[in-house]
């Protein structure tokens, strides 16, 4: 028996942090919750196992592959890929049940069986944000999507970044005026890749769709629109094209951009981006990437953009929504390890209280007077030497040490050692908490 | 196309909240969180598919029925059945990252294929807290657990609830004395359902275990002794049984109970209660049960105990250990269905912000104003009459809504209305922000 052990393992792709790496973790994932939360976003928890023709009625190729699908029973099984396909099933049956617009945002672990790489994951959480309408959804929220994202970044600590906007219909007014309405969709997706390829490859890959030279030089032209989000604005106009696509996308832009400046967006934030089609036919209209600027090997870190129709799967409603997706354990993933993240000071614990004497009981009061006054306390209770109590308190990065010993416990006061300066006074309980707090 | 729709809908067994109730269980789980870290237990979050080898090491049984398992790939793969395994496997992996003793919470949902039954779900969030000890832990440890309890269950907003305490050893050591070592475990599951089969029956089914009569009466005289918590510890001193196991149980039942006074759980939330024996094999020494007083149907709502050994299935280390689970989901299920839970009146934004003229951009930057005074904010950016937009904040319960409209826009304030008083004030931006931060 004793020697007949099971490997202890987890499995490839599957993220396991240690306590001080979770601690940031979590950290981060409540910071993004809050954020959403302060823009009125409503929490949802969907399962994680669904019915596969549920999550499926969409799906087909990569997604279909990837999944997790197995039978439990009588059901034919699946674990959610993404976030959007069980909002979608959400919307669909309590549809009665919900005011429009329906914000929500969802934070949780979605599962791929891709190929296992470094860097990316098979179970992995998306915080997605959505605004649903009902048959109509206000151009405005367009421009709120924006504000999210730069208040989630900025609350989670980043300050050099950029949210690229465009709109769809731009591009596909673009293509309709030159008659590619067909290619549109290859089009754009060649375009996406302008900043991975390059300039000549997109000619080239545009060439050998059978464009000619002509409609691509004015295409080039196009995406090569340059300067301040005004003088672009100006500069598509300028183009004077003649297209209804084309025109309401412009409009829908103009006001996107006006709206996210009335809300206080500030304009080194944010630029219009030609270029961002986001690859996918879903989305119809605005769409967003993300780009840490100090980190642009990441590529987009929250993107998103505006569908016609969320739930055409499941129901008739037509329900017409815009939202993004921040992909944390890739991004959490990839800030640490380029040493962006300071999940070496981590700790839950503001202070440990040890005894320096045999009996240990007299920590118990204090650690609670430490509770009560809504400090979060550890204490060591093992019968170790002062020194072991010290290194525990040094690897877990707690703060302060309150030490209890014979002097302490005669003129009730605790040694209270400050683990970063080194500094040691003995004080009473509520000076203590009053030094513990005012640096924590 | 149109009508070859997929039928929305969940799987039976999951737990899927509409948003006001998800606001609550959202609330529950932070305070349960919240609570646990003010202990200083650290944060796991460990995969929820593990290979099916590792987590059905010790399992077997009903557990190896009810799980879910699966192959993808080459892999045999299983959706974790507790939060107890995984704990286990990372322990023995990560042993020698770790300090110690090892406090950890994990809050995350579990997978169990039960056969659905009205209250019993198949996907559902166990709230653990474990402290891992390295060869040994000390007995002080188990005398914290039921301060967490009673600190978690306070800040859930539960008054009345007792934490039932025993120690297996006490049990084990008077079986012992009685010769019936080998009957003991089928003896505890027995007693362990006296509240629920009552005295007779329980007599009963140790007769048909071929226990003589003296014996029979030992036990039950034993697990009826009564009184305070005092009384109890001294009848049972009284016995004088000679066993080790059953002195050394007493001796620890003693410590535990006079550390918890220490740390000041109040004399009303605890009972020593000689009948609870958490019926598994897997508990050796202090075991916990909690009763919510004004909802004993409920059972439970949070166990667990001391054990011998967390990891001996993947490692030859010894790493005793004592947690307890709370099972939230069917905590707010029961609660919700007893209509003890205010669901009713939650929301997510303190404020709407609305528009009573045809330009909504007004709108923008008085949201993001209180936004920034940390207030959540929701804009209602359709265009909706008037009527429309007070009958979503009241669907949404949102407390106030802010109306800017001609008026509001000249005088630079708005019309701001208590949703629950009925009250309505014309006030600029500042007082605006005081009188929402002031109330909510």
């Amino acid at each position: 028996m004793a020697n007949n052990k099971v490997e202890p393992r987890t499995l490839p792709g599957f993220m396991e942090l240690l306590p001080n790496e979770q601690i940031l973790f979590n950290e981060m994932k409540e910071k993004i919750q809050k954020s959403y939360e302060k823009f009125g976003f409503l929490p949802l928890n969907t399962p994680i196992i669904e019915m596969a023709d549920v999550l499926l009625a969409k799906a087909g190729g990569e997604t279909e592959k990837q999944i997790y699908r197995f039978n439990k029973g009588e059901h034919d099984l699946a674990l959610r890929f993404d976030l959007t396909v069980p909002l979608a099933k959400y919307v669909a049956m309590h549809y009665g049940e919900l005011s429009f617009p329906f914000k929500r945002y969802q934070i949780g672990k979605v599962y791929r069986g891709e190929r296992p790489q470094k860097g990316r994951f098979r179970e992995f959480y998306q915080c997605d944000i959505d605004i649903i309408g009902d048959t109509e959804l206000n151009n405005f929220y367009d421009a709120e999507i924006p504000n999210v994202i730069y208040t989630t970044f900025k609350e989670l600590g980043f300050s050099d970044f950029t949210i690229h906007i465009n709109n769809r219909k731009i591009l596909n007014g673009l293509f309709s005026s030159l008659n590619l309405v067909k290619e549109s969709t290859d089009i754009m997706r060649i375009i996406d890749k302008i900043a991975k390829i390059g300039e000549e490859n997109v000619i080239k890959e545009l060439t050998s769709l059978n464009i000619d030279s002509d409609s691509i030089s004015t295409i080039m032209n196009f995406i090569k629109i340059s300067g301040s989000n005004d003088e672009k604005l100006l500069a598509i106009d300028n183009l004077n094209i003649k297209d209804e696509f084309f025109t309401t996308g412009l409009t829908e832009l103009k006001e996107v951009v006006n709206c996210m400046r009335l809300l206080g967006l500030p304009e080194d934030h944010f630029v219009i981006d030609l270029t961002i089609a986001r690859g996918l036919d879903y989305y119809t209209g605005t769409v967003y990437e993300t780009f840490l600027n100090d980190y642009p090997e990441l590529g987009s870190v929250c993107s998103g953009g505006r569908y016609e129709n969320l739930a055409e799967y499941y129901t008739n409603k037509k329900l017409p929504g815009v939202g993004i997706s921040i992909g944390l354990t890739r991004l959490f993933y990839k800030l640490n390890e380029l040493h962006a993240l300071k999940v070496d000071k981590k700790s839950i614990s503001d202070v440990l209280v040890v005894s320096a004497s045999d009996d240990l009981t007299h920590c118990l009061p204090v650690a609670t007077a430490f509770r009560n006054a809504n400090i979060n306390t550890e204490l060591y209770m093992e019968n170790k030497k002062i020194k072991a109590k010290f290194k525990y308190a040094d690897k877990l990065c707690i703060p302060f040490v309150a030490v209890i010993g014979e002097t302490e416990i005669e003129t009730n006061t605790v040694s209270l050692k400050n683990m970063v300066t080194g500094e040691q006074v003995q004080v009473n309980i509520e000076e203590a908490i009053k030094i513990i707090k005012g640096t924590v």
